[in-house]
């Protein structure tokens, strides 16, 4: 298409990243066969809990810094295309580690558990700064209505992705509770921040 | 992003309503193993349907107050995005429970199953409440079109939510068939009412 | 709201069905466990594609026909919209008895669920009528630049759907395969039929 | 509606390959009560990785130029309402091959598994060429703006499709892992290729 507007990819996205989020609610259940009563069993799955919100939230901080950059964007090309579907590829996938954290948290394989969930957060965010590195160099993508301090405030947003998720995979080998506990820690204190986009207004 | 329109917003949100509405359904299922046949099944998990048709509803109706509220806005903010995703994260959750009442209601751990129900919708509404308080709070995200007999009248409707799912909450620990009853009866008795909206058409 | 713009009510509606459309095909599955194997196996489950492809069918003719008359009008009121939220509660509840013709047909208990599949769509035809004529009566909700003739059209497209639906409730009791075959074929019939809409363009 | 714009048609389709695409992670699970570690369990499974990651893409391809397509459209007619229907019903069952790839490449039942990913990629290519045969032909669905060069290079692009999967089809029946991989192979030298749509920007 040469270039193009931004809206499909917008639906596209969207759709991958609110179907992503509420699906991780169907990997949650309970199992009484064990002689354990209900109310027991509710409060025993809490690793369940843990790993449902804290991949919701990151799902949602995605969506909401994706809102923002492609709101800078005046057209989308086709390598942009290629690299905004691996980025949705990896957050579609995220329902199946959040699954293994869900189930093996506090049991024998945590740490493996914990491994997998890691590895595909640093995945996502590196897919993710290469994504923005793609649209924002030589401006290639972006309006000509964006200064440059917009810019250079998404990049200082971007940049405590990667270590940080370093920080979540190198935490699993040693306490993989802790690290699923930072991940949230991460994302609520994260998400708040109106540091990033005060500047873009 | 300083302030930014409410489209995407609506995009994402409508997303999740509609998916975790959608998902109740996966949950419901009927199993013939043990020599029923399949009418008396199909007739024998009435608990199911119950559970579907009540979150359903709620789902719907918060779908449309959400419609109606972000419609009297001009802007979204950060803070308003992390609130939003709370209230997104609880609904997208709703499943869960709703997957518990249609298991238990009528069995052992059915009051378990109606508390977690009660206590997930009782959190919706308490987070809906903040979510409404901080838009309209100081008028901070409104149109200025919008007349403050409108917001009053929004007022007056988030009023009994909190009340009403905590008398759900109580209903759970004496009776819980009612307790589901009781949230199906506020549910399609609040939806047709025209009373929160007469005013701000 | 009083009145609204249809657009979100679209976003919703459009969602709800899209994603039941979609989720009709994790309702099928083999099961290689009992010495078959897979090819014979992937022949054997004919009952699930013949339910999945009549089941998506009459959610894309439902979802044209939704289309088509929400384009008719220029505004929705609160009562619409619980209606509304009525049938599509009716359409995102099909994959349940969809999933019950994918497992029972040909089996004991295929007549029971067959009946639950054309009871599900009987209801799902006569909430379609109240629907349309909520909308319809009075021109309650209609475009002024509507022509009377465009809205006969749409009662003539809808006025064979109950009956149809009756049918198949009837053979339902005498041949289910039978029910189902007519029901597929009346999908397949209906929706390249340019009758209903040839007036209004 | 005798001709309709392209908006809800765009919904429509847009939710169903979103959906599609990413309900495949739920058919991605392991199973550890065999004695194996998790860790073994997340690299044993890595037909699942495979086969996720190349439908997830060959589904964004479809995206990317169902949106391309119907972008040189200036309006959609009921015939092709119908054939989107019947593309949209091959989409949404690519979930259950997707499944069985997964499921038993490298075990007994992975020739008919992988058949029948093939079989639904080439009934699905042959659908989106009618697709776009259908529009096309006579300028049928096309804006006056869009140069016959445009279409001409849709019609080159679009001519590989068949017989690639053609090909996958007879390399199933030789070794059912190297249709796979030549699948995966196929979307990804496909995708970032700009020649499809040098032409038409």
């Amino acid at each position: 298409m040469g270039s193009s507007g931004t809206g499909r990819l917008e639906a596209f996205s969207d759709g991958v990243f609110a179907i992503a989020a509420t699906l991780l609610i169907l990997e949650i259940g309970v199992d009484t066969t064990h002689g354990r009563s209900l109310g027991d069993e509710l409060t025993h799955i809490w690793p369940s809990y843990l790993a449902y919100a804290t991949t919701f939230l990151i799902i949602g901080i995605i969506w909401i810094n994706h809102h923002h950059c492609v709101s800078l964007m005046r057209r989308v090309d086709r390598p942009f295309l290629f690299i905004n579907l691996l980025l949705l590829l990896t957050v579609s996938f995220m329902p199946f580690p959040t699954k293994l954290v869900a189930q093996y948290l506090q049991k024998p394989g945590e740490k493996d558990a914990v491994i997998a969930y890691a590895v595909t957060m640093l995945l996502m965010a590196c897919i993710y700064n290469i994504w923005w590195r793609y649209a924002r160099g030589d401006r290639r993508l972006i309006s000509d209505a964006v200064s440059n301090a917009s810019l250079d405030a998404v990049d200082r947003a971007f940049n405590p992705g990667v270590p940080s998720y370093g920080l979540v995979l190198v935490m699993a080998f040693i306490s993989p509770l802790a690290a699923v506990i930072i991940t949230l820690a991460l994302a609520v204190f994260y998400l708040p921040s109106a540091a990033l986009f005060e500047r873009s207004g």
